[in-house]
Order: C-alpha cells, then structure tokens, then sequence
C-alpha cells in the first residue's frame, strides 16, 4: 500500500513572485522547453501525473506576476511526445465549453498517451472569464454545478458509447465497424442536447481520470457521482480527514465504492538540503511577494471590509463576518483559512506567508526527510490517499520533491519504485469504466465484450 | 521562387477503402505511432505542414471505412513533440466552437511549436454535427458564414491584442506587466461578445496561419478577408487558373496585397516506380471501393433522383438539376464536377474512381517524374501557388511522395532544399501582422515596438 503523487507545474510557482528570484527566467511560463524539461524530471521519478490549473481570462496579478497562462490542454498535449509514462491531467472548465468537444479532446488525449490522460472539470470562479463567452453576467455558483453534473454525465456518456468490438476492419467483406455496437446516447437535458456518438472508439482508459476540486456543496456533490481524483486543500490534519471521510460517504450514497475516489491533498512545497537552507528561502520567497496588494486579496477573500486591517494586524475569529460561504470566493479556501484562525489570532502578512502567497494551500518547509515525514504522518492518519504537490519556487522546488523527496519516500515503501504496468488508471487503482479494456488492451475496441469483463472483473 | 507543398495525413487516405488492401493495418487511424512516423518522413523531406480535416461527428461511413478520426488539434498537438520543423494545421469548426477558446488554443500551439502552428477554418457541412452541439437544425450555410467571420474578427483581434513589449519582468520593481499595452477587445457582435484579453501574449507568428477551404461565396468572402492559405479543388486548369485570379482580386478589394493570400490546390496524388506499378495500384485502390454505396452518394450530391443511375449508366450535363448550388452539399465539390461532366458523359464509376472514392479532388497517378510534371504544370500556368498532397493510400503515399517526389521537384528548383529560417508563415511568404515580432524574434513579446516594426518593415 502507497500513495500517489501529482506534481503541479505552475510556473513560476505557487509562491507567484518566484519570478523575481535571481535564479528565475520571468518568462519561463511561456516556455515549452521549461515544461518539456519538467516533465522529464518528474518522468524519471515516477511521479503518476502533472498538472496545469487554469481559467479562461487574463487575472489582475499581470501586473505584479505571470497570471494564466497557456492553454492547459495543449500545452500537457505538447509534453506527451516528451514523455511516455507521465499521466497529464488538463483543467477544463464546463462552464466555457461544450461536452462534445471537451469528451472528443480528452478521449484524443487518451488516444495519443496510450492512457495517461486526466481532466480536471472546474466550473471556472473567476467572473472575468463571463465577459469572454458572451454571458452579461457570471451564473451563480448553484448553476454553475448543475451544469458540471448534467455536462460529466453527458461526456461520461459519450465515452462509453462504443462497446468493444465495434471496429471489426474485415478486409475481405469490407465492414469496418459494427454501428449496432456503436450507440447513439440521444441526451436532452436541461442545459444540453447531445445526440453522440463520437467519431471515434473508447480510448485505453475507457474513461480519462476525471478530477475535481470544489469544495462547495454542489464540488463535493459532482465529486461523489463522478470523480476519480479529489484534489483538496487542508490546514489542519483533522480537516483533512474530515473531509475524505465526507467525500467517501458521499460516493457510497451515490452507490459507488469509496476506494475509486482516492483524494489528492494539495501541499505547497518548498525543500532544501538543509532546514537553515529551507528557511533562507522561505524568507526570500516572502520578501519577494507584493505584500500589500496580497494582503489585501487575503482580507477580501475573507470577507473583511476593505482598508480596516493592514498586512500586521491580527485578525481573530470575532472579526470575520458570518457570510453565507460560498458567495465571496472559493469555500476550500475560507474553510482552511477560517480553521487556522480559529486556533488564534494571525495577521495578514502571516496567512499570505503561510498559505504561499495567497495560494490557499498548506506551505510545508523542510529537507527531503521532514517533507517525507509530513507527507507520511497525514497519510497514515487518513488524510489523504495521495498528495499534489506544488512547488513553492518551480525552478527549484518541482526538481528537489522529484530527486530528493521521491527517493526517501520510495525507501520507505511509501511510493512506487518503477511505474506500475498499465494506464494512468490502472495505477491511481480506480476501477474500470465500461468501455475500457482493461489494463493489458492496447486496442480496447478491437477486444470482444467478454474478454473486457474478463478483464475488468479480474482487475477488482 | 517555388512552391509550398502541405501533406494531408488524412488515414487510410484518399481513398477511405485503402483499409483493406493486404499491406494496410486497418486501424491506423487512431495509432499515434502512424502518424509520428508521418510526421517524421515529412520533416525529413522538409514539407511545408501536414494537415489534418474534420468535423465533430460520426459519419454514416462508418460502416465501411474509418471515418472522422481523433480531435485534430489534439493529434496535431501531439505530433508537435515528435517534430522541430513542420508546419500542423488543424481544422476548427467556427459553427461548434467559442472564439475565445479558439484563439487560445491556437496561440497555445503556435508557442509551443515556436510558429509552426495553422487553423483551418471550416463552417462544419455535416448536418450530424448540429445534433451534437443542441441545435435543432443545422444553421444555413449563409448564416454560418457570417457566423465565422464574426469569428475570425473575433480571434485576430484576441491575437493582436498584445502589444511588443508588455511583458516587463522587472525584477528590482516587481513591474511584471504594463497593463496599458495588453488591451480589451471588447468585441460586440451579432453572435459574440468578447471582451479580452487572452491571458497570453502573441505567439511567434503573432497569428497563426489561417487556411480557408470553402468555395461557396460566403467561403470566398471569408478567405479575401482572413485567408493566408486557400485549399481549394479542381478538375481543370482553367478552373483552377480562375478560382486564383478570383480569389486575389477579391483579396485586393479587401484592401490586401494579393500576394498575401496563397492558393493551396488539392491534389490526391498515387505515385510508383514504374507506369504499371500505378495503374496496378490504382486498379486495386478502385477494386476495393464499395461502389454501390459510393455512387448513390456521388448521385445524391449531384442532386440525381435516387435509384435513377446505376455506377455505369452515362450521366450527361443535361441529366443535371439546375439546383441553387450549395443546399446538397460542397460547392467547390460541385462546380468541379459538373465542369468534368460539362466535357462529356461520365459514368458514376468513372466520377468515384476519377475523384478518388468520392472524396471530390482531382486524383493524380504517376511516377515521381509524371507526378512531378503535373505539379510544375499547373503551377506555371497560374494555377495554385502550392499543393495540398492528399495520398491515395496514406500507408504508401504519403512517403512515396515525400521520398521520391520531392526530390524530383528540388533538382528543379521548385521547392526548397531545406527548410528557410523562421516561421510556417515566413515560409509560405505570407505577411506580417500586429503582435508578430518577426522571424527573429523568439520571443516577440519582449521586443520593444520599434524592434518589431524594424523586423516586419525588413521582411516585406
């Protein structure tokens, strides 16, 4: 028994400043050689995937920080040729585009990886990106989700409607394909009508691994209906575990096992070779943030009024307001933070400190032996089945977590020492979804519907 | 001066039959190791592009042979890790898509390509495709042209809308961007309301290559306005001849210099050693053709009463409807037709096998000398300013073309020996737009205004 390791590529990392460091290349966001060069990185440390978060406009930060940056999907598509083992998980947002187009992509994806791909389904927060879809106003939080449901059940859909066996290629009678085996889904719904199929069979997973991250009611809801990775954000442990135990009863109730959702808790790393180095750089990583802009984003996102407290006033419990969650920003968010709070007073420049900038992660600062330990403490204690890791400073941190961090937690058994056989699936141990051949099927359409049940069923 | 040539890597090829010949994996179609090692012979022959059609549906071909394959952007994207060089143009519908989306996708490729990145436009002509995306009906075709002109305004605009020089990335201040050179576009429209940004700044190519097929008035419109490069079919030179002389003017009263906009012809090309080689191929190409089917669909696109003409039976230019052209289908697949027909009687056999399986381009048998000659023919009389190379059958022609004919058309001087400097579009000899720094530049958006304008003034 180990756990799964993501690493996230935002560059220039989840400290936003990192680019000011003198060792940065500011520009290195936009650079296919930098992401080609990490993905080889965390290629040759087994990492089980990479991860690109995204939002479909251009953020205030430009002015201080690289903000969004390119195309998620395109740019982990660029890095499947550089890699041959890495899954690629891309964020996509199911507010902004079609299930159609989003189903086709991500079945390609699978396609082109041999079964390394994810998609990351958000419902995009930020209202800037309404204004790039013709929409006067960005929809309310409750819709947005009602949408993300209706729209996974529809690319679920079309990425099972092709049984195996369908493409039958015989040469001599000249039938390509078994159109009987290949269904229509005829969906009409309420924000979408989709008569399907796709023009092409099941991809080597069946279905992409599907990731969320909300943590609003209606995340946690689409999470426990169709995720296969829940990415989350916790400060404290019991949150943390709290919060598993919440989203596998969840999926029990939708019927589910709760082992195919495994939880993936996002860490902001920052590791060096010793604790007196590590901290060296915390402390250039915190002077390098636009304090007062960062505080007051903090303060916002917390719903405290404007102007009333500065970067080194504490903030207690007492002085937040009592707001419907949920209507300011992003509840993973305000949940963590608001538990740390709840402990004692910290001030702004504290939470900014502590969360990287205002990323709303946990930062976790050590050698590669206390990272390791943290990272097995909060996953023998339930927290989690896996973690995210996101570098502090990408330049240097994705590298030190794949040479230094990886290696210790393999010694400990805690991590793989080679890949798994099989797709990006096979080795989050999620189950098969119809329409997957299983692990050994190269061609899962050409399998026969009985050998795909011998498969999956030999496989739970 | 020479031509351009683009390589189609359309599988099994031009003739959708090619599945079954002995030599041919029937399912080559959906394996990203085919196309890798096409990707690879046409570097190596230093190609322009390879290019890839689509549209978001499930044909009723099916049944017979591979039919739309994997999302082209995506296999496209793919291939870009797998290649240093070669152009990839990927055809986006305009009808199911965003132009936000779009332009960020492209974009996304032309970074990571380093400018090797093309969109091909297309309204989407398969009515299958509305029942995908909730449309009742599939708009009409005059509808769908203004729909992407908007379109296009929309993503030429978003890819414009960086100025040189707005990424700073000044350490010492924290300035990492003058918001005042990244602007708003702040499209309203008939079908989009757009207010911008991209998140990113211009790529390499400032904009991508926009290619454009149709030859309806509406595809025509749209080409003077957009177009780098027009795909284009014909039977004839004179037609041919007219469709350029057609297309640059109207490029001119668009207020564009003609040469701006570059004539690709399609040719589906079957190229051996010897003269009997071919012909044996080409009789084994039609032997595997499912006539039947292929001719009623011939029949039905010519606007014949079903049942009437049996694969042999003599059609004559007066058995033709005088139809309002472009309500049954492709307009330029028409016009050229009927300009074959208006020469004398033609069977529906004759037209399937003459057009390649129905695919509607003019097909070519040859030897790499007799190919060649044909090239170099049409284009000094005026008749393209490139080729589209659509292989007969993919799994031999596509290299046969790229090892055999363009050698042929080197010692001639028709096409370069190596690759030129800089960009797809510098290579084509298509003009700079606002947001390109030039072909030196490798990241144009540092250059400073006068920079680029330097660049762009030397290239013209």
């Amino acid at each position: 028994m180990a756990f799964h390791l993501v690493q996230s590529l935002l560059t220039p990392g989840h400290f936003r400043s990192a680019w000011r460091l003198p060792h940065a290349d500011p520009f290195a966001y936009l650079d296919i050689d930098h992401f080609r060069r990490l993905a080889r990185i965390a290629e040759e440390a087994t990492i089980d995937a990479v991860f690109l978060g995204d939002g479909p406009a251009l953020r205030g930060e430009i002015a201080h920080a690289p903000d969004t940056g390119l195309d998620p999907l395109i740019l982990l598509t660029a890095l499947a040729g550089a890699t041959e083992r890495l899954g690629l998980v891309a964020t996509t947002s199911t507010t902004y585009n079609s299930p159609y187009n989003v189903a086709r992509r991500f079945n390609a994806l699978d396609h082109v990886t041999k079964g390394r791909a994810g998609v990351n389904v958000v419902t995009t927060l930020s209202a800037a990106a309404a204004a790039n879809f013709g929409l006067a106003e960005h929809p309310d939080k409750t819709t947005r989700y009602r949408r993300a449901r209706e729209f996974l059940s529809v690319v679920t859909q079309l990425w099972d409607a092709w049984e195996p066996g369908a493409l039958l290629g015989d040469k001599p009678s000249g039938r390509y394909a078994d159109r009987d085996l290949i269904h229509d889904i005829d969906h009409v719904g309420e924000f979408f009508s989709v008569r399907g199929p796709l023009p092409v069979p099941a991809s080597p997973q069946g279905r992409p691994v599907v990731v969320q991250a909300g943590g609003s009611d209606g995340g946690l809801a689409l999470a426990a209906e169709f995720a296969d990775l829940v990415f989350t954000v916790a400060h404290t442990r019991g949150k943390a575990i709290a919060f598993r135990d919440g989203i596998r009863a969840r999926a029990a109730a939708s019927g589910r096992d709760p082992g195919d959702v495994k939880v993936s808790l996002g860490v902001v790393v920052l590791v060096a070779s010793t604790e007196a180095e590590a901290a060296r750089r915390e402390h250039e990583l915190n002077e390098s943030l636009p304090i007062e802009p960062l505080a007051a984003q903090v303060a916002a996102s917390l719903g405290l009024p404007p102007g009333r407290f500065g970067p080194d006033d504490a903030i207690r419990a007492a002085d937040l307001p009592e707001l419907p969650l949920g209507e300011i920003g992003s509840v993973g968010f305000q949940v963590s933070t608001r538990a740390l709070i709840a402990e004692g007073p910290v001030t702004l420049r504290e939470l900014v400190h502590r969360s990287a900038g205002g990323a709303g992660h946990r930062l976790l600062v050590g050698t590669p032996e206390s990272v390791a330990n943290d990272l097995e403490t909060w996953w023998r204690a339930g927290a989690a089945d896996g973690f995210t890791i996101m570098p502090a400073d990408t330049a240097v941190d994705f590298e030190n977590v794949a040479r230094e961090v990886v290696p210790v937690l393999q010694r400990r058994g805690l991590f793989h020492q080679d890949y798994p056989e099989g797709t990006l699936r096979d080795r989050l141990g999620l189950g098969y979804h119809p329409g997957s051949g299983g692990p050994a099927a190269q061609r899962p359409w050409l399998a026969t519907a009985a050998a795909a049940s011998a498969a999956a069923s030999g496989s739970r």
